[in-house]
């Protein structure tokens, strides 16, 4: 009998909702993928696990960063981003950005990955699309990123300007 | 007789760094200046007028920001950094910084500023010097900026990287 409710509850809509509202907190928003086979989730509010966030990260060959200065630049991160695919027991990461900024007029987007397994199918312009989003739903004014050569053109298609006013971009490191 | 205490109030250096913590908080610094009856200090604490501070971007000329606007920018910012004309009673802003991060690994520093009238003595470079070792006691790794044409010099004088690694920087405005 209690099987037979969870089948009928599994294919009632609102209660799918539920589920995913469960999984992927308030403003998550569904991905379109090609394959229809696979469900990919953009959540605000899916807590990230940091070893997780770490092998994503690895698998695009960043260096590893110490995982108690991540939490704490998370913490303090205006806006954190996971992409999920979707799993209703366990979603896994397979894609993640943040944003550090005052929530008014300038904010900065970091840290953008997408597992290599997941590339190639318009995840990073839907994750990008949802971050620019997020941002001006908050009012801010300008919104900035540092770009590696090879993603220049990425930015460009979406409509990011690069260097405008011939302004450069400066680097400071911590020694 | 309370004018003589008065007098000898101002002598005694003690009192007197009791009343420059009053005006400026913890953590002030003078920066050194070549007239020596004007003195400068810099400040983390003692809070930004807005409409002073309205005042000093338009001087450098840059166009007006809603006030309302920027009380918020402020108070979700890292590091608020105001340059002050010494005075008793009331000292003067000609100065300032302010930069977003999360406070460990990424900040960027906007709205460096240093009033047309001080400008050529070295208050931006003691600005900035400040704001770099206000942050790396935080122990933030990296920190970035983007700058002018005019003023790549200026942070390149000081230790900045211009575009590491090919970097390139790109901007979304809000419309």
């Amino acid at each position: 009998m209690r099987e037979t409710w969870h089948v009928n509850a599994a294919q009632d809509p609102v209660d799918e909702n539920d589920r995913l509202h469960r999984l992927y907190g308030v403003g998550f928003e569904e991905l379109q993928v090609p394959n229809p086979e696979r469900r990919l989730f953009l959540s605000l509010e899916r807590q990230v696990d940091l070893l997780e966030l770490e092998r994503l990260t690895t698998a695009v060959g960043w260096r590893p960063r110490p995982i108690r200065r991540v939490r704490r630049a998370l913490c303090h991160s205006l806006l954190v981003v996971g992409v999920w695919c979707h799993d209703p027991l366990l979603p896994r990461l397979v894609g993640f950005a943040r944003c550090i900024g005052d929530g008014v007029i300038n904010a900065t987007v970091w840290d953008v990955v997408i597992h290599p397994a997941y590339q190639g199918v318009g995840l990073g312009h839907g994750l990008m699309a949802f971050v620019v989003k997020q941002l001006q739903v908050m009012g801010v004014e300008q919104i900035t990123l540092f770009a590696d050569p090879g993603v220049i053109r990425f930015y460009q298609n979406q409509g990011w300007e690069v260097e405008p006013n011939n302004q450069r971009c400066c680097f400071w490191y911590a020694c």
